[in-house]
């Protein structure tokens, strides 16, 4: 207690410099939350504009600004604790995503988001450090070793989830979202395993058994992660279904519910498994059923105080990144020869549009050819170019890896390492703006709106109730799709995904929900039937 | 962002020793907090225990548990930054009891509240420091000045506004919760004039000119604080209604009322004010006029997050304080004298009680008397002693002070100081577990449920709605019971608060509301009828 308590004198008002320091920043960076977010509102009928660009731009502004009046010492507002991002902002942000997604959507293209996030990581990988490793030695950077080349194949092939959700919209292009986002999330985990391969292989002699090893090691963290982020979720169910709380406190319901999510992340990481997968999964299941379990306003609070937590972390993200972008350190070493930075940017940005190009494409035409005698949608052309496009931002996992690799081996001060680390933030920064602000103009050309709305009507056939629209829809349509098909030979054959759907269903409707709740198997509700359209 | 990012490893697999112990420990916390929640909703019909104590025994225990595991080394699992307490947990505590309380019942006491606070608070100082000055010196203290004396007093003259909002209950006990908690929040201003003013004055010559100069600077921070906390949430108001931005998305409501409030207790901590009278006159003005404004979801959603977080922040507090309370440390020095501790303590524990029951009995007689005349409730002797008892309790605010005034003076090793920390934590762990186990079975001694009712029904006439109901009945029944009366000559002469109270209501009808938004000033709802029950 000598340790937590010694300093609260902000309380006390006998703040010393450093104390005061702090509370000047925190007041500081929440106004600027508060503007980025009545700016982001008075934009958003601007097509060009995010709310991610938004809060970039204006963390790049206040980081001139603290540039300029710090007399060029500082770019910062605050000092963060290490594990600001991936232990505070990023759950909130996949939670939501997993908890708001259409789950239909996500499931139905199941094996074409594997593909792009396991394979397609795979090839970006391999093709990033193929022309890196022969264009930089032309370049005159020599200190690079192969591991160096692989690692960064592993940087760049990181995509950036938290932008995806910016720029593609659930309501407006289902098929597109869940499939870039549905991507980036397994993304996630082929990127960590690629990364401890590069770090822990001894890469001098490349064998069928590292490849081997690798893929094992994949598949167990994928399967390990999944099945983690399910067991919490079900756990979350079982408890609120058995215990009922909602007859004494819907905060505790709602505590509940908060708390199990983020104990399922933190458990992947003490597990050494993808915390995004698992709170990804985790998120998907507590909609499914923990959802249900609880009171009505309950789901009225978590789904919009979710959505808000996740809204205020993606805000945080891109002010701080914007901010910190400026920071003088990082620079000084770029300044002896800023063409050799702009020229090892310029092919890196190059190899990740090719490289993504090169997996996109082929893996697309494969997906369509199998499911080319189902009734599902094919991927046209024109939502091709836009996966490849909206996939192509970087963000703050690539930074991770980045400095994880070039900052911690202990040769930090080499110049070629100082070029890595800004062409990453380059990188990080021209794509977010570049492609996040083309995006939305994109969409328009490639899809306009009756093109748009023919890939809606699939899922929205039945109107949206007003608060619950996109989260019941999906399984309205559901009932509504699956239930009055007799099952034909022919469909069994034709349409594994709905066969397998099928024996889900089955399997959820006779032993799932009456063990963990979930429409229709929730505890009768207390309120009173008003509450019932909220 | 090498400074944010460097360490981010948990993330990437490759986690270092001290990263994946923090790891560990957020998982274990997490872990202790569900298992909080759950404890405490199987024990909610029990009489004795509340949500505090369920937390502070369960940190007591696993703090046990922690020291035999780690051979007696520690009881901790996080080490936490400084500024816990202050700048992350009591926010949306205090936050959230502005945001819920029952406007009326507050201001209508609000001059008791105010003796209670203000007065009470410096006739309780006056009387510890003066026992403990007469008392200490005969068990051979000697090491205490003046000084020490005086902040002993301010020491434990704070009352911990948390635990009462744990064990009085707004619906239960209206009269007694507001004035023990409005208490509470006033002390907090005049525990830190008064803690600043023995640690700043020359207290050599005590002279009539710094007495003065305590109560300009005590009626500055309490205007200056009330001041800011009201602009705050008139600002959050004004901006929503006129941008509304419902029309976008409830989720920036919700957002931008957030960090408003947030924003204030930061604002009051920038400006050395009270920041806990600052978030609290926030949550109150947020409550009466931003709640209004924004969309019916919004409404479901704050009202249940904002007590979702406090409760969360209050669970946390009890939690790491039960946890905290065994580190070995603090207890190496009292080993070598158990006797003088334990005098110590309890001397102090009653000059607490004696000190309270001191200033409560005659400020209860003397409002007793200012509103003879009118027709509103006198505080019987039995509220009497519910409003001595309810206020007993010490915490975090004690220790803070404790810790600020014993450890820092660069004298820590010296015994009596350890002995001051030890007795502080004694005492707070002490009054935290025997008052408030004792709390719920006296109210139902002193004030059986028949007496009960009758305190509720002046405030519970109207049925409640589902979901608003403690929040809205205050101002239907401001409603009912003002509009009908003429003003009457005999009224506005003996009832001088309803005088006020119906100058505000002109005031707030004419020109706040239009100008703020608010009860029938709102945009209109863009949500279907439908949701009117939420």
């Amino acid at each position: 207690m000598a340790y937590g308590l010694a300093s609260l004198l902000p309380k006390l008002g006998s703040l010393g410099t450093s104390d005061h320091t702090s509370v000047v920043s925190i007041n500081l960076f929440v106004a600027l939350l508060c503007a980025c977010i009545v700016i982001g509102h008075l934009l958003e009928e601007n097509r060009w504009i995010n709310e991610s660009i938004t809060a970039l731009i204006i963390g790049l502004v206040v980081g001139v600004v603290i540039l300029l009046v710090s007399g060029g010492k500082s770019s910062h507002l605050l000092v963060f604790s290490e594990d600001l991002f991936f232990i505070y902002l990023l759950p909130p942000i996949i939670f939501n995503a997993g908890f708001q997604v259409k789950k239909k959507q996500f499931f139905v293209n199941f094996i074409t988001i594997m593909m792009f996030g396991a394979i397609g990581t795979l090839v970006s990988c391999a093709i990033i450090t193929l022309g890196a490793f022969h264009t930089f030695k032309k370049l005159g950077i020599g200190f690079l070793d192969i591991g160096d080349y692989l690692a960064i194949g592993a940087i760049f092939a990181a995509t950036d989830s938290v932008c995806t959700l910016q720029v593609l919209h659930q309501d407006e292009t289902p098929l597109l979202y869940s499939l870039v986002f549905g991507e980036g999330v397994v993304n996630d985990a082929t990127s960590v395993v690629l990364f401890n391969a590069i770090q822990n292989f001894d890469l001098s002699s490349v064998n069928p058994s590292i490849a081997l090893s690798f893929l094992g090691n994949f598949l167990y963290l994928f399967l390990a992660s999944t099945f983690l982020g399910a067991a919490t979720g079900l756990l979350s169910a079982y408890v609120i279904k058995k215990l009922y709380f909602g007859r004494h406190s819907t905060d505790r319901e709602v505590a509940l519910m908060m708390l199990m999510a983020y104990l399922s992340y933190m458990l992947a990481e003490l597990f050494y498994l993808s915390g995004i997968l698992t709170v990804f999964f985790c998120g998907i299941v507590m909609s499914h059923y923990t959802w249900h379990n609880v009171t009505e306003s309950s789901r009225v609070t978590t789904r919009h105080a979710f959505a808000t937590l996740s809204f205020l972390a993606e805000t945080f993200l891109f002010l701080y990144v914007g901010m910190d972008a400026l920071d003088i350190e990082k620079w000084k070493f770029v300044s002896d020869s800023p063409g050799l930075s702009v020229a090892v940017s310029s092919i890196l940005m190059g190899l990740i549009l090719l490289s993504r190009a090169l997996f996109i494409l082929p893996l697309s035409l494969l997906s369509n050819v199998m499911k080319k005698n189902s009734e599902e949608k094919n991927i046209t052309f024109r939502e091709q170019v836009i996966i490849w496009w909206a996939g192509l931002m970087r963000g703050a996992v690539s930074m991770a890896l980045a400095y994880n690799k070039f900052t911690r081996s202990g040769h930090t001060q080499l110049q070629d390492n100082a070029i890595m680390i800004t062409s990453t933030i380059t990188i990080v920064l021209f794509s977010t703006v570049v492609f996040g602000l083309l995006t939305k103009p994109l969409i328009s050309l490639l899809l306009p709106p009756h093109r748009q709305s023919s890939t809606v009507s699939s899922d929205a056939n039945t109107p949206k109730a007003p608060l619950l629209g996109s989260r019941e829809d999906s399984e309205v349509d559901l009932n509504g799709q699956d239930l009055p098909h007799p099952p034909s030979l022919r469909m069994l054959l034709t349409a594994p995904s709905h066969k397998v759907h099928r024996y889900w269903r089955k399997f959820d409707d006779s032993f799932m929900r009456p063990m963990f709740g979930g429409r229709g198997f929730a505890p009768p509700a207390p309120s009173s039937p008003t509450d019932e359209g909220a």
